[in-house]
């Protein structure tokens, strides 16, 4: 038997605003990103969003970003390594409290938007991010980019990782994902994609947009679930990987 | 020996923007009452003001507020009870884990501005907080009003409390607080205020501002220090009750 | 000819978060109520909104709110004359400025939820808005409850006003809305709505939930469209308003 | 009679939270930077802030920065052209319609902070400030950087600059301002600042932190007034100049 940890964001509605599909999506995940209230969420929320996560028995991590409402963490910032320190903590703090008092337990941290791009790219805030998690709870796993700087710098800080890959998206011959105004870029086809996550479990690789093989290495695969389209692909891939005796389970359980 | 414990607002600063006087006020109070991000606050701050209250070695509470920066959480805000206890709970959260993490425990919960005046008329406000902060932790003390509803309420529900009293504030009849727009509403005079909480203390009363005593329980005395002169204000009366043999000691040590 | 001018609020997504059905249901309404960046909306989206506006050639109103925008400017905030001066006045200019820098004309003002609710109970709140609106540019009109407090001085400071009634909700005998959590509180046959509304405009009275008639002034009827449901049920009431020789057109063009 | 304007950043405080020394600098300058409610002030100070302006009879300009209170507008942020367009635009109309509502005109725009230092290198940020401005109102003069990118693209645009130099910084011989990191940064010595400021207006050129002497153009010259201290080197250097025969007056006006 295989295992496949399926991870998403989720709880990043916000007051009156509603984003995302979390009752559909919550049931085709085995790990949930839990947006802290920042760059989304609020503590209604936040509160609503663990009862649901606890409710489907799945890992909760949290989902730290910029405090950025309005560009919804994605547009990156410039912060200082105490800003950043700070900002992940202080979201760390917030959901693990709320997530004990209801009796769960918050299991892995995974940057959000801009933020985990920054940790790539900016050894600074990457070490930021890093010494946060640290500082917090060693115990944390650190989620990101497979095989990329902000796994490997935590792995070598002692933290244990869990290197996700993208179902639904094209690489680069780096390992970076092919920018979604490139045609190519994202991967429709149900049957496609079941196939390639199959070769990234499997042989530990992936065929980039020119075509190259290059290794990939596969913890948790990050899917997104925001249409009805969206769900049932993601039932599609997964009935076809359960076709192939693939079994659906947390990276860190 | 007689004790008393002396609490202050702290840690209300917000990036650029300095308030408070907290390296002079620290050393002067025995219970840190710190803003939680909402009303004031950012992450960085609070941090910081949490190193500061490890290195005073004074007691940590948590000081939620109302999610009004603008207002500074002086602003009545009309809250469902679903709003007040989420509202609450992040905050005791945010607060407790980034104390936790630097060895220091949150110990107490004192609701900011708005937010502690309509715990004291607001019954779903006030069972709102109450139930958050039960929920979150129910060995946190709860500082409210001397012999108000909150700590009554707090009280029934099997917290434990710290009535506390002001400095320099005149009572009404019913055990308010004189509004500020009246004559005679602030004591100004370091040897009254003395005597006020030596007689409150000792004698369990309190002369209000018609003349009247009536009772009054002191576990902690609230004080300000936002000037070098309030600061002064303070040290001057602390000398008067130190030289009555009194000590200070936090209320939850 | 009939005429009747139907109002509804719009531009109130936020970032990345949507809200609402402004594209269907612009071309349904004269009167567009536009957010101004407080209560919800942002400087990209309300741009945006003004273009809509224009592209419809309805008449633009500014619907200013608190600043609260986790709560949707719904929830009431105790705001002093000064603070509701300013809030409502800075809302004012920033729609004024861009309306008129792509040629659009900011005609009326309608305060938004909880400042709404708000103006018809607190004299203070009233007067703060009204003077607001009359020293930023004294010939908007003013939109409010049909004959309410907010309205009649307006008037009473000079400034033209609108009656505003709603198409979907039940009157009480003071004129005020039925609570949502009472039954019969909403108007779902679109029939039913079509007659109350011509029975408001010809006869100048409303069936109150108790059954009595109660003097009502028509000047704009309030819609909403959140849903596809909704739009259907605006469109059949509009079929039948017309085949009744009403004509939709602005209160102020 | 020579002239010189001297502008300053003012109105920058925000609800409960004060900052700078206004009612001391005001006097002092012939142009004000108004913060505009994004990375500093409120509905109110702003309202105050423009009365300030108005008594002390000065030039008003918008003083328009990124969304980020915590930040203070300093932390840089990755804006889309339409962001920064939109986020100008939404700026210059609240400080234009709130001066004219109080018969002042604004008169210019100096963008702040981050977004100013961003535009001399990003060359989208620049044109979305600059298509902002020309778009709300072509008879605005653009405050930046003497003889930068943002002046010299508002100027081909066919929009009027004011070229600003530092009063107390260092430049470098690319005409930037020496990081305050680096030693000799600051001018200190009320004589050194006044020689220079004359030689820049006089000869047209600044001796650089190398010894080196570059082109400057002085149309203004910004001014910070934080502490008392800092009032006092403006007061000793514009004696100085006032001795030299230089009349203060606004480079707009």
């Amino acid at each position: 038997m295989k295992t496949i940890d399926i991870n998403a964001d989720l709880g990043e509605s916000f007051g009156a605003y509603t984003i995302g599909n979390d009752e559909k999506l919550l049931p085709l995940v085995t790990s949930a990103n839990v947006a802290c209230g920042f760059h989304a969420s609020d503590p209604e929320t936040l509160i609503h969003t663990i009862d649901l996560v606890k409710q489907n028995n799945v890992a909760l991590g949290a989902h730290p970003g910029y405090r950025d409402l309005e560009g919804f963490g994605r547009r990156d910032m410039s912060l200082s390594y105490k800003e950043v320190y700070s900002l992940v903590k202080y979201q760390l703090a917030a959901v693990d409290g709320l997530s004990k008092s209801v009796g769960v337990k918050m299991k892995y941290v995974k940057p959000h938007g801009a933020l985990y791009n920054k940790s790539e790219v900016c050894e600074e805030t990457r070490r930021a991010i890093i010494d946060s998690i640290y500082d917090y709870n060693a115990s944390l796993y650190v989620m990101g980019m497979s095989m990329g700087k902000l796994v490997g710098c935590a792995a070598e800080k002692g933290l244990q990782v869990i290197n996700e890959v993208f179902l639904d998206r094209a690489y680069n011959d780096n390992r970076t994902l092919v920018s979604r105004s490139i045609e190519g870029a994202m991967i429709t086809d149900p049957m496609v994609a079941s196939e390639r996550i199959i070769e990234m479990i499997e042989a530990g690789v992936v065929k980039t947009i020119t075509g190259k093989k290059i290794p990939i290495q596969v913890d948790s695969i990050c899917v997104h679930g925001d249409t009805d389209g969206a769900v049932q692909f993601l039932k599609d891939i997964f009935n076809e990987l359960k076709n192939k005796n693939y079994q659906f389970q947390s990276a860190v359980s």
